[in-house]
């Protein structure tokens, strides 16, 4: 249904903006990524639809017929130092998809809606062009700020797009929402299967813990008068990895990805300590006992004296998000026709934007397999007849849920 | 014998140069270090000696009058986030010294040559400007580099050095150098002692400890399939401290004063992690078997896999130097007659340019107390009384050293 060698032309097109080594280097708002949206909404024109870049950078193509019109498509920005088909494949799957389609005499009616979000990997803020889209975007979150202290609001002024206007959800029109994705885990290899039908998006919290001691001379202060806030950290960092294993589900993870030593030299005691500490899960209760746990070490460290260890959430918790049955039930129909007996049920480790539409919208997603399962990292890859296969599903279950007479509005919650 | 207001004015006016509220931010070759090495020499002028800045930054005085003369001095750059008393108390010591023993008759053929020394706090290289006045200065260490990637010898050319003669130990003058400093511990406080007659300066290694991974995705990499740099970082960290204590021997420190998560994003586990480990010994041995215990540890948690853990030193390791028995004699009487009974002998445990000096010349060095022992950091002071003895004592030991017949060149070893 859909022409695979275009589709593997346009993910390497796209990889251009920004190609570094394997990898790519496109975070939201740099001149890789503008100069890719710029393309995306050109190709989109090139398919047929009318398209533009909206008010916080999301690409936004419309096709030229009537709803009911499914919405598809996932981001276009990348991590610091990201691979080529996070966001980047679900992208160029609704470009080919909505292009393929319009071209064909017998699905040239249909409706294809295809969009490249904007800032996903929270560059300066998660989600911020779903989030937009869905209207659920406050506007303390354009005051979110990228690792060079600029803010959303700023970026978008540099940009550009100061007073364009943000693409919004037209419920009269849209009645629903599929993103692709690859897995970014070795889940689907490790079984050998080919499609992913996810059924629900895991929770995601996040916590800042700061140990507080006392900065001092390396070299002139003793031992026993230190209040040395690096060892309390690194006694956390440590302990805290057997108290979360305690209490973890066999779908549980958690991260440590970043650590500070404050001020940083050599020969200064440090004086205050940091760590991001990441952890996610299906069950929204498990991620309260683990935050409950976290608190509960550091307290017990704190307690101890002489450093103090505070825990302060990072945002608002994520809680798991429950993808639409009826969706879901159109892209098993796909997967089974596509890879009979070679796909499975999964939940998302991973947020994606369809979080954020969910809210609004009956959304569900579909996963093709990661090699070696890495992904935000240079080595991030998938074998090309999986990325076909994967937009050949996509496409099926487009046709099957837009022909489908019990199309629904409800969100799915 | 001193002025002592005008002893603390000259603090006071150094302290301007880079204060930033209670502490001072003067790295070496910004902007406040070279203002105040040019007021440091207009000073050393007004006081009726030849002063000038050379090849490497040192303020270099030399009194009107013949040999054998005394150099006096410190440093006058500080950590990234210093005190303002660190290096600065030894230079306006000098400054002061130099100046009191010229106006008056009794002392005025005296020849006493004060010297701020540059970069002793390693902000580009430590020891630069002693190394270099010492004869030590290898070439390699002009191309050492700042935190913010320039080296010593662009540094040099950006601040208007390049070119300028590099002032060298005069051996038919120079019969000696004395350094005051700060304690920068608690020892004399905790003892109620007022002056400290350095005995040696402790030994100083340093390792670099890294941890290598597998960067990967924080949520869609199971745990039991993570390779995570930060986790092994962290147990490194934790479990070196039980293992340096048991080789501890009662003036033994050892700090982890940087570590760093890469890439360090919250959603990415680390694929490298690293810290640096400094520690400190008067007995060189026991160095070596704090290095031999960090290496043991790294070799046991790489062994285990699957993260590998390497040691590298930082640095070539400093030995353990010890005062010149003579020198230090005149800084005990006149420690006795300044502070009767409220003087101690005692180890620095902190690095000083003495050591270069003393490879070339007899050193010793007298201490001060520091309030709460606090220093490396903003809230670093000394009461004033105390500062005013420390120059009477650095005086009268001035006066002692240049009239005493024994005179000798030998270096201290």
């Amino acid at each position: 249904m859909i022409d695979g060698d275009r589709l593997l032309a346009g993910l390497r097109t796209l990889r251009g903006f920004g190609a570094e080594g394997t990898g790519v280097v496109r975070p939201t708002f740099s001149d890789p990524d503008m100069r890719a949206r710029r393309w995306l909404r050109d190709e989109m024109v090139a398919a047929g639809l009318t398209a533009r870049i909206d008010g916080v950078g999301n690409v936004v193509g419309t096709s030229p017929n009537h709803g009911p019109a499914l919405l598809i498509g996932s981001h276009s920005d990348t991590q610091p130092t990201g691979g080529w088909l996070d966001g980047a494949l679900g992208v160029v799957y609704a470009l080919e998809i909505a292009r393929a389609l319009l071209e064909r005499p017998d699905t040239s009616h249909l409706a294809i809606d295809p969009v490249a979000w904007s800032d996903e990997e929270g560059t300066y803020t998660s989600c911020l062009g779903s989030r937009s889209f869905a209207g659920r975007l406050t506007d303390d979150a354009l005051t979110d700020r990228n690792a060079s202290g600029e803010s959303v609001a700023e970026a978008i002024e540099r940009v550009g797009l100061a007073g364009v206007e943000r693409a919004r959800l037209d419920p009269a029109r849209h009645v629903g929402y599929v993103e692709a994705h690859i897995e970014q885990g070795p889940r689907l290899e490790d079984s050998g299967d080919l499609i992913g039908v996810v059924t629900s998006i895991v929770g995601i919290r996040a916590v800042r813990v700061t140990v507080s001691g006392e900065q001092n001379h390396a070299g002139t202060t003793p031992m026993h008068r230190r209040a040395d806030a690096g060892v309390v950290l690194f006694e956390f960092g440590h302990r805290v990895q057997q108290r979360l294993a305690k209490v973890a589900g066999p779908a549980t993870v958690w991260t440590i990805g970043r650590a500070a030593l404050a001020p940083g030299a050599e020969s200064i005691i440090p004086g205050v300590a940091s760590c991001t500490l990441q952890f996610r899960d299906p069950d929204d209760e498990r991620l309260q006992v683990m935050e409950a746990s976290i608190v509960e070490l550091a307290a017990e460290l704190s307690g101890r004296g002489p450093c103090t260890v505070s825990v302060e959430r990072r945002r608002a918790p994520i809680p798991p998000t429950v993808m639409d049955p009826s969706l879901r039930e159109h892209l098993r129909a796909a997967a089974e026709a596509h890879a009979p007996g070679r796909w499975a049920e999964m939940a998302s480790a991973a947020g994606h934007d369809a979080m954020e539409l969910a809210h609004v919208l009956p959304c569900a997603m579909v996963f093709i397999p990661s090699i070696g399962g890495v992904s935000h990292a240079f080595a991030e890859d998938s074998h090309p007849t999986d990325i076909v296969r994967g937009a050949e599903v996509l496409a099926d279950a487009t046709l099957r849920i837009l022909t489908d007479g019990h199309l629904t509005r409800t969100p799915a919650g």
